[in-house]
């Protein structure tokens, strides 16, 4: 395999270890934030680092339209392009084609659409969208797969699946041998257990250096996620990384870990910082809210982030409501630092064989913000 | 007097010094970077230092109509509030009144006017100018002037000038005595050099900390501009700051400080940084411009701010055209870096009797800049 995968500790299901790359570690479980367009939003990456992070996620369908795969290649690649020289990992592209572009036409040679910045018509196959993520320099690749809608029903879940699979065969083909790279698949299926599982012995029979896990946090609930995650996992490979894809709240979060998932991604953090909103360990607040406009507290007294050591609840209440930039960089700061820190301790939970009251705990503090807004 | 002002050279009418206050020095000539409503828009404030910048300039009317003045006294003052712990300099609210608000009525008392953010109805009074600055906690406070609209009639002018020193008069009294803080008064006249005179007279014998000249760069020319400090700076006390409100350009600022002028603000490097407009030694730079898309290039390669340190052009001109917030936040850094060495260079050139030789070269460049864009 590509990429070694070390696990140093499990605790049921759940698994803390490293990644290793030629650009860095990654310390599972990890999650990754969000550089949709080249740049993590409202964060230089220096930042980022900050914040704890040690890989993050680039996204294909934006960067083919804008600025394109072949100019960024040109120009050195994405990491030297955006200034992040540690690792990326680079979506197919698949989900915004079908959730951000328009016209789609699907057929089994791959997707026509048009681009939602200029309308231009584009091709989107298995080999194209690994050839975009080769040319963008990615160091992990997500293979090319079909997102269908939620909720759909049996049938269109495994034609779709199928479609998958037979993309996932031609996407491995396409990458070839990218030393210090890795390519990993994506096990469909919906809410359909036998389908996840069938999902993922045709993945592993074709053989990937990771395996993520698509088409959820799509509208179900979350217990039929982590029934669906509980059904799944056990036909992942143990010792290669699972990935969750765009998943999710902080309760989410934890609990995919106690089923033995290892990276995350989801733009919840960085969205929200730019609506206002901070994640914190006594509830989620949202700024905007009257009640903080003469707080002299910080937003989180335990927190390590710019936003909460230099800084009050009444500021950052000010700079939101006046619509001020400095109030998206201290709040996406805040969220990213947030979310580092449930990271780090999910890995010392799991470490420590407590991973199931630590994720008790975040799922209650989880339900406590949500009630408090 | 409240602040020393150790002027250490001297080239002709330009002066190179220090003004020294409780929260440190500041090296002269002076930009200050506009941190209009609590923020220097899309900057921490330890970058907004790291740009060379030892005071910034904050809003009386951006402040008190949000947060408000009372609420910034009860948080601990403008510097605790936006983690600014540097000399502020306050306007007095009197220009943007005239320029922002709605329905203004403008009275011997004083002006009545509409937020332009709400509508509601608030009035501005020499005295409550200084109290609102005063609660702020502003280092270096301004009277509250009348700022006629640019062109007027000599008759226009003399009147709206009389008005202002019977202003700067009330705006000194209210100012009263605060320790380690300043009071500035400002020259009005238009374009006036007779009225110029007579206000810098008046303004004399109410005596101030420093003196401003405002009511320029409203639209007149260049020259005109030149020709009223000419006219205005031999009238105004050596011993004492000189500060030109609201510009300019690099070679307005360059101008002025060869005609005697210490201190400057101006929105353009700032608000040029959120339109995607680079300032630099070799041109201005529209970052929008498609020549730029494929350029490996840095800015400026001479410049030692991040965006140049770590970016190519192509880079961000991409994050300009796809809006990210970091286009913001790298291109005001870079303007505020150009603008900080600016000032650095015309200290220097004034230490080594070069100053004409220097401005004249800045206004070569950035005549070149202009005819380049």
């Amino acid at each position: 395999m590509s990429l070694a995968f070390d696990i140093g500790a499990t605790d049921g299901a759940a698994r803390t270890g490293v990644i290793r790359t030629p650009r860095g570690d990654i310390r599972t479980p990890a999650f990754m934030p969000l550089g949709t367009a080249g740049s993590v939003k409202a964060m230089l990456p220096e930042s980022v680092r900050e914040t704890g992070a040690d890989i993050i996620l680039g996204n294909t369908y934006h960067l083919m339209l804008r600025p394109g795969a072949e100019r960024v290649a040109r120009l050195g690649g994405l990491h030297k392009f955006m200034h992040w020289e540690r690792p990326i990992l680079t979506d197919s592209g698949g989900y915004q084609v079908m959730s951000l572009s328009d016209l789609r036409k699907i057929t089994e040679e791959g997707v026509t659409f048009r681009s939602h910045i200029d309308g231009s018509e584009h091709f989107l196959s298995p080999e194209r969208a690994m050839e975009i993520q080769r040319l963008l320099g990615s160091d992990i690749q997500m293979v090319l797969d079909e997102c269908p809608a939620y909720p759909a029903a049996e049938g269109d879940i495994e034609k779709s699946l199928s479609l998958s699979m037979r993309w996932a065969k031609r996407s491995k083909a396409a990458f070839g041998g990218q030393p210090g790279r890795a390519c990993f698949g994506i096990v469909q299926g919906g809410t359909f257990a036998h389908l996840r599982r069938r999902s993922a012995e045709d993945l592993l029979a074709i053989g990937f250096d990771g395996y993520a896990v698509g088409g959820l946090a799509v509208g179900e609930s979350q217990d039929a996620m982590f029934d669906t995650l509980a059904a799944t996992t056990p036909h992942m490979p143990q010792d290669r990384p699972r990935y969750l894809m765009g998943v999710g709240k902080p309760d989410d979060i934890a609990g995919a870990v106690l089923r033995g998932i290892d990276m995350f991604d989801c733009v919840l953090p960085t969205r929200s910082g730019r609506n206002g909103q901070a994640f914190t360990r006594q509830g989620a607040l949202n700024l905007r809210n009257a009640r903080f406009a003469e707080d002299p507290e910080p937003l989180d007294a335990r927190c390590r982030c710019p936003a909460c050591t230099h800084y009050s609840r009444a500021y950052l209440h000010h700079v939101v409501k006046a619509g001020e930039i400095i109030a998206a960089m201290l709040l996406t700061w805040h969220n990213l630092t947030y979310y580092q820190d449930l990271m780090a301790d999910l890995r010392a939970a799991i470490a420590a064989g407590r991973t199931a009251a630590v994720a008790a705990g975040i799922a209650a503090a989880y339900a406590r913000e949500t009630a408090g807004n």
